[in-house]
Formats: C-alpha cells, sequence, structure tokens
C-alpha cells in the first residue's frame, strides 16, 4: 500500500486531496461500527510505537528546528516545535489515556415508545470524517488523531509547515501502528504537503469531510472559517472578564484578577478585562493595582479608573484604555480595567466586549450572581472562581480537542462526546402510517 | 418607532441588513432570559390578532395571488400560496400549541460537582437570533417566529416573493400584537425585501446572527449554504431507501413500499429506492410492481430486476434504472429498484445513495436488523417501519422547524430544543486554580 504521507502533492493537487477525503470516508464506516477493544488495541498500537521510535521522531524534529533557527522563528515558536523526550513521553502517557476514556459511541441519549408502538432511540454515533487543522505543535498530531480515532472518527490532519518533518513521521508511524489493527489504515491521514492550495481544495470537501477543527492563532481560524464549506467549530480568540461587583469579597476578588491574568498569560481562558462596580472601586482598585505592578502587568484603566489609581499610586505609570482595548485579547500581562454603575452595566459591558469564551463574577449576593450567570452569553459563566477552569480536564472530560465559542453542536470545552452526533433508531413492528 | 417591514431596502441595502440584525440581536438579550409565562402571553397575543385580521390577511393573500396567477405559477405553487380560512386558524391552532409545548430553555442538562468543589452545570439556552429563509408557504412566516420565540431566540425572516404582501402582513401583525408585551417587537422582524442582494448580506452578519435554516427546494438550500458565513442547519433532499431483506414479511415489505412511496410521493421522507435481497427478488417483486402499478407509480428497476420483472409481467412497461436515477430525489411517483447479493451490498447502497434522511430495513432477522441499524449512516433508520415516520410530530416533539441530515447539533426532526444551545454555568467559592 502506498503511504499518502510519500506521495508529492505537485499537479492535480484538487485531485489528490479529494482522493484523501474519499479514503478517509471509506474508512469512517469501517471504524463507525468497530468496538471499544478493537479501537483501545489500535490506540496501545500507537502508544507502544512511539515508545519504540522515540528516536527517529526526535532526529525528524531536529530538521525541523534546524530549518525553524534557519527561518529566523521566535524562541517561543520554537519551543512549542520541539519534541523533547518529556513530550514525547507525555504522547504516550496521552494516548493511553483518551483508550481509558468511556467509549462516547452508541450511548442511548434517551428513548422513548410512541403511541403507534414505534421504539425511538437517540444514539450517539461518530460524526464521520474530521479535519483538523493546527499549526506548529507537532503533538496535536497524536493527540487529536487519538481523540478522533477513540471517537469512531476518521481524521485528516494539516499541520504547519515548520512541523512538516515531525507531522510527517507521526503520521507515517500512526499508519504503521494501525497496520496490524482493525482500524483501516485510512482513519487517520496527514494532508501531504503544507502548501495553501491543498487546504483550500480541503475545506471544499464537504461530500467527505464533516467537521473542520481548526486549532491556532485567529488569524489561521478565520481563513479557515472564511473559505470552508465544511461546518468549523472554532474559537477565535479569548477575551475573557471578571467583574467585581458591589458585594463582592474584594481579598478574593484581587486573588482571582491576578491568578487569572498573571498566572499564565498566554492561554485563551486568561482574562483580559477587568469591570469593577463604582462602589467598591476605591477600595478596590489601589491595592489590586498593587499587586498587579509586582507581577510586572500593565494596566489600562478607563478615565474613571486612572483618575482613582492616579490618587491612590501617583508614583505608577498607567495607560488609558481605549474601546479597542477591551477587545483585545493581549495574550500578554496587559489588563485593561472599567468602572461600572450597576450589575446591568456590568452585563451589557461583559457581552459586548467579551467572545463569549469564560467571564465570571465576584459576590456574596445570590441574586445578583444568578442575573449574572443567566444572563451573560458565553460559554462558561462563573460565580466567585477562576475563568482559567475552562479546560476539558478540570471540567472532568478527560482530554479536549478544543474549546468552541460557537453555539451550534457544541460550546465550551470540546471531549470525546463533542466528537460524536447522533441518529435516531426506530425499532417497528409494521407500522406503515 | 418605525416598522422596519414598511421602509424600503433601495440603496445601502447592506447597511439596512445590518442594522436588522443588530436589532434582532439586541432583542435576543432581553427574550434570553424572559419567563415562560411572558413568552407564552406573547404568542397568545399573536394568536388572537391572527383571528382578528384574518379578513385583511386573505385580501393581503389574494394580491399575491393574483400576481401569482399572472406571472404564471403553476397551480401547485399557487396552492401553496394560498391562505385559506382553514389555513389561518392552522395558523392560530399552531401557535396556540407552541404555547403549551415545554420550555427548552433553562434545562439543567446535566451537571457535576469536580473534586475541587467546582459546581459545573450545563444549561439549555437559546442560540441567539436565527435567520430562516423560505419560500411560498406563507404560514411558514408563523410557524418559525412562534418556534424561535418560545425558544427565546429573535428571528429574522426571508420569504419568498411571490408571498411578499402576505409576509408582510403576518409580520406587521407579529410586530403589533408583541407591542403590548414583555417580547420586544425587534424579536421578530421580516426583510422587508425579497432582493437576492439583501439575502446576501444576510447570509455575511455572522457577527449577530448565528444560524441559518433554510426551508425550500435543493437550489435554494444550495444557494445560502454556498453563500451563508454563518453555520446553517438543512437537509438538501431526501433520498430514502428501503431494504427487504432476504428474511423479510413480504406482505409487510410490499405494504410498506406502497405506502412509503405512494402515499405522499412529494415529501422528503418518501421513498425513492426499493433496494431488494436476491434471494426473495422473483417472489417479492412481481406482487409489488403490481400494487404499484395499480397507484400509477413508475418503475425504474436495474437490469437484473428488470429482467425478473419482464418474464413475470410481460404486459408491463418498465424503464431502465441510471446510476443517476438511484441519487434521485423524485419527489413524484417514481422507484428506482435494485437488486443486491447480500445485507452488506445493501448497507453500501444505502450508504452510497441516501442522502442520510431516512432509511429502513424489512427483515424477521434480528442480528441483520441490528447490523443495518448500527451500519447505515443516515438522521433515522428503521426496523420494519415506514421512512414517513421522520417527522417532529410522529417523534413526539410537538412541532417541527425543519429535519436536518447534517451532523453537527441537529440531525433528523428538529422541534423546540434543538433551537437551543447551552452554555455552563460554574458555581465555586474562590477557586483560583
Amino acid at each position: 500500500m502506498i503511504k499518502p504521507i510519500f506521495f508529492k502533492m505537485t499537479e492535480n493537487i484538487e485531485n489528490q486531496v479529494g482522493e484523501l477525503a474519499q479514503r478517509a470516508r471509506k474508512a469512517s464506516f469501517i471504524l463507525a461500527t468497530l468496538s471499544s477493544d478493537q479501537k483501545n488495541a489500535a490506540l496501545e498500537s500507537i502508544a507502544l510505537l512511539i515508545e519504540k521510535r522515540a528516536d527517529i521522531l526526535s532526529e525528524k524534529n531536529r530538521l525541523d528546528l534546524e530549518a525553524g533557527s534557519q527561518n529566523g522563528l521566535s524562541p517561543a515558536l520554537l519551543d512549542r516545535l520541539r519534541l523533547t523526550p518529556e513530550r514525547i513521553a507525555a504522547m504516550v502517557e496521552g494516548v493511553r489515556q483518551v483508550a481509558t476514556l468511556p467509549d462516547p459511541v452508541g450511548q442511548i441519549i434517551e428513548s422513548s415508545v410512541r403511541p403507534n408502538g414505534l421504539d425511538i432511540r437517540k444514539v450517539s454515533v461518530p460524526i464521520g470524517v474530521i479535519g483538523i487543522i493546527y499549526e506548529s505543535r507537532p503533538n496535536v498530531t497524536i493527540d487529536c488523531a487519538a481523540l478522533c480515532l477513540k471517537s469512531g472518527n476518521a481524521s485528516i490532519l494539516r499541520g504547519g509547515k515548520e512541523a512538516f518533518h515531525s507531522n510527517s513521521a507521526l503520521a507515517e508511524l500512526v499508519q504503521d501502528a494501525l497496520r496490524e489493527t482493525d482500524v483501516p489504515q485510512d482513519a487517520v491521514l496527514l494532508i501531504p504537503t503544507t502548501d495553501r492550495e491543498a487546504l483550500n481544495h480541503l475545506l471544499k470537501q464537504d461530500e467527505n469531510i464533516h467537521c473542520i477543527i481548526p486549532r491556532g492563532g485567529e488569524a489561521l481560524i478565520r481563513f479557515v472559517t472564511e473559505h470552508s464549506r465544511i461546518p468549523v467549530i472554532k474559537h477565535y480568540k479569548g477575551v475573557c472578564n471578571l467583574y467585581v461587583d458591589s458585594k463582592a469579597d474584594l481579598d478574593l476578588a484581587r486573588k482571582i484578577a491576578i491568578t487569572a491574568k498573571c498566572g499564565r498569560p498566554g492561554v485563551c481562558n486568561a482574562i483580559e478585562n477587568l469591570i469593577v462596580h463604582r462602589e467598591i472601586a476605591s477600595e478596590f482598585l489601589p491595592k489590586t493595582i498593587d499587586a498587579l505592578a509586582e507581577a510586572n502587568c500593565e494596566v489600562r484603566a478607563d478615565s474613571e479608573a486612572l483618575s482613582i489609581l492616579k490618587d491612590a499610586r501617583p508614583s505608577l505609570t498607567l495607560g488609558e484604555a481605549t474601546e479597542e482595548d477591551f477587545h483585545t485579547e493581549f495574550l500578554d500581562l496587559i489588563l485593561s480595567i472599567k468602572i461600572v454603575d450597576s450589575l446591568e452595566d456590568a452585563i451589557d459591558a461583559v457581552n459586548r466586549y467579551g467572545s463569549g469564551h469564560s467571564d465570571a463574577i465576584v459576590t456574596t449576593d445570590e441574586p445578583a450572581a444568578e442575573r449574572f450567570l443567566a444572563a451573560i452569553d458565553t460559554s462558561t459563566v462563573y460565580w466567585n472562581a477562576s475563568t482559567r477552569f475552562t479546560d476539558g480536564f478540570e471540567f472532568g472530560l478527560g482530554s479536549e480537542i478544543g474549546i468552541s465559542t460557537d453555539r451550534l453542536h457544541a460550546r465550551g470545552p470540546m471531549g470525546l462526546r463533542e466528537l460524536c452526533t447522533y441518529k435516531y433508531q426506530v425499532r417497528g413492528n409494521g407500522q406503515t402510517k
């Protein structure tokens, strides 16, 4: 069998991408009815082969790292690209962990017997073929392949060009590992080129690919959404808000503000905006700003917050927040601060600025909290807890393939179950209508 | 307040459509947290006003019918367009029935308390703003507005040009009915033109419209899917299959074949293909063909079925089925017949030809039935019952806004619940990570 990762995509890219999609689709029919044991055996086979080929993977990864250095990739990007022995071990661990998770396929979601005797069951089934578009981290190849496989989906992977050697070695490994298993080799396919044209054709294969999950920066995700004829599940960005109510426990509010901003500023569930009720602003802001300053966090405050802070801490250099700032995912040690007059104004602000990812209120006032929990239009809304908990592991999903700020199909952290759809099975005894 | 249905969309169509979308979005925030009583009161207000304005509706409808006659619309199309007193009464009845359905919003879908004490609840919430694109039947205006309203969604309606006067009168009526209620008037907006350009702009409003549901012929749905930046839930067509297994009760199989094809051939859950196991073909086909002939149903058979039928019924005129026929939704009294060698061949044929709408097996062999139920990739798969039951009412959903052959979000009949998404509400007690 010719391994798809080896053929050169030079001419007829459209046909070749179409052929890959057809092969994945064919594999998906077989995969859909395999047992958990059959799928888990394939996962173990992949885990074993990663262990066995750790040295080859490191070698291939070195090629990417060398090319990356020559091409002037930033140290941060080179770090994401790197497959250390620990990261290879973590991939193995990840695959084995996915094998231990409950099989999401074949669950009876609900059932009823109609007055005419029809027995109607809504049963979870794989989506079919899932396309994963990602950037530099090569371990995404294995993470996504494992999650798709466990949920009975075929996957078509398209990684970033900077990780091409690493991804090719990983995809070849998966194909080799599947050879002796009941899972068809075409269940995991890598697009053997990082040509944009191939990506464009991939996004048009709506006959054979049923869902696209892009993982990466906002530019990549916008490109994919703009060009895809296949439904896309995504989040563009995480503009998360923390609202400190007039009846907040201010020590707790400060603690959450600091950890949710400064704990790991480069992630999507970190806060970007701190929204503060006027009544407690003068008490809350100065001490909070001290803690932020200590963590080297830049502050951009609206005019009212600015004047409070300048009075209280004349020595600090503070910026004035623009309207644009409140819409920005800084992914950095920068925090925008706004003062509001009321809970309703806070709700308006969060719904206006937020990207529908994660938003929180700190308050001891239960009705205010319940109003906030009901009125904020977001994937996850918190009361007296940090937005940083929006994560598949924290939610008990075992593992996650991404976080959705969309509304259809999946919202918030997406685990194995979100990689499934359902169908109705209807058992009759001769009903003709 | 200026009624949006009256302003002329001449210049700046893009801005005007954008403004409508913003108004609907604003209304959706209010609508999302209204109580069931508030929404039901608004529905009753709509029902009352339809009763009161029945004469005006008939008058406006007459304008559409006259224009339709002049423009040479077919009698079938004119019939779909017509608002008879019975149909007006049925609209009223429909709205009141939606009011009696359980509120799909605010249901706790699942919940857990994590080891760190976080109380995580997955709660059903409205999607937000839903765009409905439909064709000639004006009652869709009211049906869809009522279902969206009950599920807490704002709706933007864009009907067909042949029903423009009727739809405008209905939309004006809804706006008037909402004035005295807690539901904002902008919760139901009609695009005040049937210009294609307005539709194109509508489909780009992904900031403020969250889901598009097209209802109509395949051409309309393909146009919408092709041009939409907003997720679309749809079914292109219903190519439904009936497979008669080697161990089928042949009387039952014949009965299902006839009713599922001839009962109402113009609907999407009628069968188009009859797939027959070779072992019983000689016994099953002749008697079935007699019944089909009696119902004036044209038959297109593959070569093997053709030779069986020609031997058994030399007097009948029969056509040979092309590969194309098996992919075709005839919406008419035409049936394609194919003979297969095995259950697995039948599964392949159904998965290849079907449009993922509804497919059935007739058999007394339980393992064969279970294999078919598991392996067919479709929205609804039946054992010993007709495909015609794929319908929101038959499924006990109360009412339906459409049927989806998509995989993401909703598959099969879509009721109120499918007009909802969910969000996570997380209640903490100071968790900072």
